[in-house]
């Protein structure tokens, strides 16, 4: 069963409802955080913890809840779902405005989640995906404006794509919900501007630093098919190669070994979390 | 006492509550519209459909219900509201996803709302606004995204601004709610890309046409200050001067002779509605 915790109270989350007045739903107003237990432990909850903080404060949304006071909260809910891990979602609304336009007191829904179902199939073959012209507003923020991906899906669907990767005019920056890296001879660049800094690929680029080098720089949409190979990461794509691009081969058309290498260390970070 | 009709099933407001699982609270995919009645009909009704529907087809939601069946929850909800006149709220989401992700069946939210109180005060003196760098995404489309509004109020309030021009690296497209005309030697321009083409601006233009010449031309944000008079059109400002922009007094600083006439023409108009 899924629990939630919802302005204070926790109840299964099919009970938790919402108001119609709520900002994050009338309004866009509203801001997210994403991630997962290993083992049972929060996955750099410090780091997850301090980026939620942030994309608040840069939307201007107060968080009152303290760290230790989310941190019982996560407990509570862990156990009460009585599995050994799930993924928890923060989201943070500008609160229920009677007049349909101002902020009062932000609403805050804590939900425990069942980890996504992940086929071995794709770590194996890699992801084929599109590009797409678009800037996300206000991009260092985990904003919960995701409707232009949703507006994509037939789209994606009729090119055989799962998933969609952004550029500004040419200018790489993110993939819909991961971030982006390319190889070539044997170094890793990824963008530095115009995305949401993932923990993953914090996380990624700590694990490749002792034997790689790894620069965050401008990559422009022509170097993706010059690439050697090219591979995304997020809480649920993990290290995830892309062998097609707008239908095009990468590198060999396969996991490459960099790509591979990366994902074995994270899975070994995360067997001993 | 306010009313709302939720896929398929009419209610008080405060009785309906959504699930946290719904794409337009959870993913920000979400498109509405607002009208209003006037002496128990609703203004415009045929255009707000006919826009309604084209925002659902251009964000790619189906929408399932019928005009006729829409009339027939509008004259419901007015009548158990026992009010002379109410607003209207159509708000269609890519319905619950459990997987937070993919559309399902979408839901479709109609409030029937109290109307705004408004203040004469506004009319007589005009408004302050703000102009702000920004596009909206998809800005043909009456989408739920104001994060970028509510994100600004801090700075409205420090300003003493009451709303905030949209331009895109300086050519105009329209405020945060509504649009935007400026009248110079008695010939009135209005932005014609990159906006919302309001229903109200359709009406004052209709009525304006008869004795103003007025076109729909590009505008940069310098010839606000060149203006003799600038006015701002929604359905609930109806005709509006803006009096202060950036701090800077436009025309004499009052309303002008063309933004009353064609207010005035505007309250003819509904009064005999």
């Amino acid at each position: 069963m899924s629990y939630s915790w919802y302005n204070g109270k926790i109840d299964l989350t099919e009970n938790t409802r919402i108001s119609t007045d709520d900002l994050g739903f009338l309004r866009g107003y509203g801001l997210f955080d994403y991630f997962r237990t290993y083992n049972g432990r929060p996955f750099h909850w410090e780091w997850y913890w301090e980026r939620f903080n942030n994309s608040a404060k840069l939307l201007r949304i107060p968080l009152t809840l303290t760290k230790i006071e989310a941190e019982s909260i996560l407990k509570e809910l862990l156990s009460l779902t009585q599995m050994d891990d799930v993924a928890f979602r923060f989201l943070l609304t500008g609160g229920d405005a009677p007049d349909s336009a101002t902020m009062t007191k932000p609403n805050l829904l804590i939900r425990a989640e069942n980890l996504p179902s992940s086929s071995l199939e794709i770590f194996e073959k890699g992801m084929s995906i599109i590009t797409h012209n678009y800037t996300r507003d206000i991009p260092e923020i985990k904003t919960t404006d995701y409707k232009r991906l949703l507006s994509l899906q037939m789209e994606l669907q009729e090119k055989g794509a799962n998933d969609v990767l952004y550029h500004t005019n040419g200018l790489l920056t993110e993939m819909s919900r991961s971030n982006i890296f390319l190889v070539k001879n044997g170094q890793i660049r990824t963008p530095k501007s115009g995305i949401l800094k993932g923990i993953t690929r914090r996380t990624v680029m700590e694990l490749a630093k002792p034997d790689f080098q790894i620069t965050e720089s401008d990559i422009q949409v022509e170097e993706l098919f010059e690439a050697d190979e090219i591979f995304t990461t997020s809480t649920n794509k993990k290290v995830l190669a892309l062998t097609t691009i707008d239908g095009k081969q990468i590198g060999n058309g396969v996991p490459g070994t960099v790509s591979n290498e990366l994902l074995s260390r994270f899975n070994n970070l995360i067997n001993n979390w």
